[in-house]
């Protein structure tokens, strides 16, 4: 304990966050020690905020400011073609590849029995809804290529299909095994364009 | 913009701390979105209380949770002797070392003339009052070896000397462990002044 308590406080904080070490916690607090009052005010309050008002899109899942996200309530984008994944870290992969111009749904998480997770803690059914009541052409199935993301793929085939239209999986250039977060974008953009239809 | 707005303010303002690139403030915001908010909060209380209440130890300038720091409150230190050091974080290195059983004096800052910092942008005054004031057996000048920090040393020593006690500067050289081949001209000359005589 050789700082202030103060100081031995928020750099307890500070040293959960990930990939910040105790040395790495110093300067940050060093650092906020001379910066205005005002720019870490301005810090505070983006930190509140985002957990105060950051929500979850009413229609496709992804983090949203808004009860709609831009890029559902964006007209421009294909509002026929729904792209699923699981997490809203991977609707900002697939954006960053800039290879896709429909929506997307977001499951906010995988089928995984191990972990007493089913297709009723998903946003599986509403996803039906909007397939079934919003004129869908395409659904295309992106979830990681991991045993989670196949097996939720494989129940979602099962699901989708019944409901008519074309329902695809993403594959070439996602490499087996891997999770869909940490792809390059030229993978991301093949994987997109390579996607075939699935059979029943 | 791929990310709503809340989370690229928040990203924003977290590429501003030191060693925080974009992909670590994603990490980071991404880590906030599934802490419980009692968490968040804990973290946002910890830096806003660091702003509000942490201040300078009114004897010796070191930061502190209080009017006097535990450093100058502790009876068990040795309060006649006082080493001066440029910042609080060079008090922390000291005591992290444990050789040093004395008292600090902070002086928040060099002389620097280019920078149009002058002795009196410093706690120079105060420290010359404590020296008359307070019964100091000796001072000990730990400034950095650097221009900057060789510049203050010197002047401290011009105005430290005629009150009498014994005005010590720390050893400048070879770092402990380290091979003479290795070192840089100016270590291995400053080693050179400041040799001392070695008794038997």
């Amino acid at each position: 304990m050789f700082y202030p308590r103060l100081i031995e406080n928020l750099m307890d904080r500070l040293t959960r966050l990930p990939g910040i070490g105790r040395r790495s916690a110093e300067r940050m607090v060093f650092w906020m020690l001379n910066q205005p009052k005002e720019d870490i005010q301005a810090l505070i309050d983006a930190i509140a905020d985002l957990k105060a008002h950051l929500m979850f899109c009413r229609r496709c899942h992804h983090l949203s400011d808004s009860a709609l996200c831009p890029i559902c309530s964006d007209q421009s984008r294909d509002q026929g073609m729904i792209c699923i994944v699981e997490d809203p870290k991977d609707v900002i992969a697939i954006e960053k590849s800039g290879a896709y111009k429909g929506v997307y749904h977001v499951l906010l998480g995988t089928i995984a029995p191990v972990d007493g997770r089913g297709p009723e803690n998903l946003t599986i059914q509403h996803l039906l809804n909007r397939v079934a009541e919003e004129k869908i052409q395409e659904v295309i199935i992106a979830t990681d290529s991991d045993n989670e993301g196949e097996m939720t793929a494989l129940y979602l085939v099962k699901v989708l299909k019944p409901l008519g239209g074309l329902v695809s999986r993403i594959g070439i250039g996602l490499p087996a095994g891997s999770s869909l977060e940490y792809a390059d974008i030229s993978t991301l953009s093949m994987s997109l364009t390579s996607r075939r239809e699935v059979g029943v």
